[in-house]
């Protein structure tokens, strides 16, 4: 066959998100576990088209059009209006405006509170640099209501977070929680006049990445000059209960503010929520530090941060908003929810050595081609070990034992089964255990409940 | 919040597949049973970025531009050459090229047989109309090769198809197995021209649709006269071994040709492999009009027909190729492989009656809420519940007790657990079975164990 060494096969700058089998196995492991603790809470799941109109991606304005892919047919689709010249769709960039557009295509046939998970992948057309990828996956839930949402949605979300990193076990995290009134009530309260507020918001949540001169510095240059008091009240610091304490003790000596007293009101609730969640009180804190640079949070918002490894940046974000989801409804839809960026953390994650890829193949045991004329009897073997629910590879190709028994191991396949024609007139069977090279014989009859146990001991 | 009345917020025509919470849960449980299907013959799962080169996706050129959509950044990215004005990019259309490139650019990282399945939605710029999807997604496994590929990779890929409708219980299915050797040597044996053999094979393809009369018609028309021995050969049915015999005695009577016979003698040893793969001979037939339109296909052919439905079309179809995967490495790369189209197939059942939605929630008990003051006990009992794996629902709106049953009977939720502050104090709590409408008062202590007891009752 003539290669068609023209071709450049390589992925476009940005899309080059594609795994090899072990690591795709280790992000399927990743998405059932995630998917299995959101629905653990009563979260369904959801998937919308990667297409929706422009019209609906742009809705919001915000995240503007400099990351939108439209979509072009090289030939107009056949009789559509929506033809070449029609640029009028494209791909969507994150999953809260399709989930918007969502609930307003199905209102009515939706129960509320709505409290839905998607995972699907997303497109954003921004420079391709390492870890930005221009296709990636995110995990997202929220959880959205009509008019009222109870606070305890907030204190739920840590809780579902906590059972998350601790199921995938890569080490100490901490969700650090603030409420955006907080920080905007302070703000005010201090004498920053409304216009400046968004600023400080801004600067202050750079706290962290920019350190504490950068940010007076910033602070002072838009004409802050209270920025030791500020940095001061954020970095408050300690036992959930101890913040609130001192918070609310420093708050009696400001001037009196709405906003202010509204958003430590909402985080007491919240923390005694999480607090019911029996969440591990290792793994939450409040930080007043913490804004979320996005507009849309206006009360809760969420980090985490993985201990020792804060360099890899929030692993979960999330908090709650108000304004978000109700556009095409033209309705109040209160809302909170949490987003994980599964295809750069977990980039980030095997980089750091925190995962490591699984074996490259789903198969238990490989049933190995000893014997052209037992051909037959492989087939029916296998397919008993399959009938118990046992992953198998059937090796068709009668090649040198050795090479089988190479290959079943770069695959990371843990047992092989080795049935030669003396053994099989003597109804036996070798199964080779490969990372301890045991070898067991024992009986056909007796094969599936052998390779159940030795699968139980959990071999790799 | 003011609505945006002029946007419309509807899907994009072809694009309509986001499903309700029911019909999606309904899909993730098909998902799942199919994908554990691969995984029990070894198969690796595998996704490949949505976007890909012009020049990647249109090395085939058979399948052509007039379904390829490209991708337009709104504005050009910044700093790269793709920019606006370049358009390179497009989205996938099949998962086969994809595949071909993402072998050629692992090359070296992949281990041969290569086994894997693929589950990504796929996009065409098709005119849309009922039942045919702008974006939909395909359930596709191969087997590749380099050099060589046993044929009983082709009769593994029947024991898959028949493992996967058995556990999806959709009703009787047929599996309907051919070989386009037999079909191009026959015409070939009975002295149609070489250059006629592919016009010959298309109209016999379509004998299923179009019926005996207009098969022999469009025959005539290209001016084959042998109709009635073409359409007496190709309806060659029963039990596959007195097929079989029928050819051998058939062919024997023409003229020879090696095509027919090598193509007989692959039929032979895959109806024996399939027949050692244990799989239901109710499940499979050979049957002699199958050619499958697409022109890659090689030798071994499938279609899978749902009984009493055949009017749905193939449910599962696939083949063996020889030329279609090594294109970017520039070698001979056999494979063999299956589709399902599940977005389609999946609105088919659903229409058909043939599968109904699940329930909208995967939550398999809520937990009411009838005493604010105790919202921690709700929290800490519904934490103990999902220790155990059980998906709960806590329902945080104290609401009446009839609203919130009512709730939970809409999400399909099957038991409600209440406990009020009397039974509180008491230690005890009651729960709902809502489909029989049972009351069961048991201590908090047994909650766990009761639960389990009443799910594993297989409540809906």
């Amino acid at each position: 066959m003539a290669k068609q060494t023209d071709i450049n096969y390589k992925l476009p700058s940005g899309f080059d998100i594609e795994l090899l089998p072990g690591e795709k196995r280790l992000e399927s492991y990743l998405l059932t576990t995630i998917s299995n603790v959101f629905e653990r809470y009563g979260f369904t799941p959801l998937e919308t088209p990667a297409v929706e109109r422009l019209e609906v991606l742009q809705a919001k304005g915000n995240q503007g059009d400099n990351i939108i892919y439209g979509l072009k047919p090289l030939v107009a689709e056949d009789g559509e209006k929506d033809s070449e010249s029609d640029l009028n769709r494209g791909l969507k960039f994150d999953q809260t405006v399709p989930l918007a557009a969502y609930i307003a295509r199905h209102l009515n046939d939706l129960n509320f509170p709505f409290a839905r998970y998607q995972m699907d992948m997303v497109f954003r057309g921004e420079r391709a640099k390492k870890g930005r990828y221009r296709q990636f996956r995110q995990c997202d839930i929220d959880v959205v209501s009509r008019s009222k949402l109870d606070l305890l949605y907030d204190a739920q979300m840590p809780a579902i977070i906590a059972e998350i990193f601790t199921a995938i076990d890569i080490g100490q995290f901490l969700i650090r929680i603030n409420n955006r009134k907080i920080l905007t009530g302070f703000f005010e309260a201090i004498g920053v006049e409304k216009s400046q507020v968004k600023d400080c918001v801004t600067i202050v949540d750079n706290l962290e990445k920019i350190g504490e001169n950068k940010t007076k510095k910033a602070l002072a240059e838009i004409g802050i000059d209270r920025a030791t008091d500020i940095i001061e009240f954020i970095k408050l610091k300690g036992n959930s209960q101890e913040v609130l304490t001192t918070l609310e003790d420093k708050i009696s000596q400001l001037q009196n503010n709405q906003t202010l007293s509204t958003g430590i009101a909402e985080l007491k609730l919240v923390i005694r929520g999480i607090e019911n969640f029996q969440v591990n009180p290792d793994n939450y804190c409040i930080d007043l530090s913490i804004a979320r640079g996005l507009d849309y949070y206006t009360g809760t918002v969420y980090e985490t941060s993985l201990v020792g490894y804060e360099n890899l940046g929030s692993i979960c974000s999330g908090g709650r908003y108000e304004d978000l989801v109700g556009t095409f409804v033209g309705e109040k839809m209160p809302g909170v929810g949490i987003s994980i960026g599964l295809t750069r953390l977990m980039s980030k994650l095997l980089d750091a050595k925190l995962l490591k890829p699984m074996s490259s193949s789903p198969a238990q045991i490989a049933v190995l081609n000893l014997d052209p004329d037992l051909t037959s009897v492989y087939l029916e073997v296998s397919q008993k070990l399959r009938r118990s629910e046992i992953n198998v590879l059937t090796k068709f190709e009668n090649q040198k034992i050795g090479k089988q028994l190479q290959q079943a191991d770069k695959l990371g396949i843990p047992l092989c089964l080795l049935i030669g024609k003396d053994e099989y007139d003597k109804g036996k069977c070798n199964i080779k255990v490969l990372q301890t090279r045991e070898q067991i014989d024992i009986s056909l009859e007796n094969l599936v409940e052998k390779v159940q146990e030795l699968l139980a001991r959990d071999l790799r």
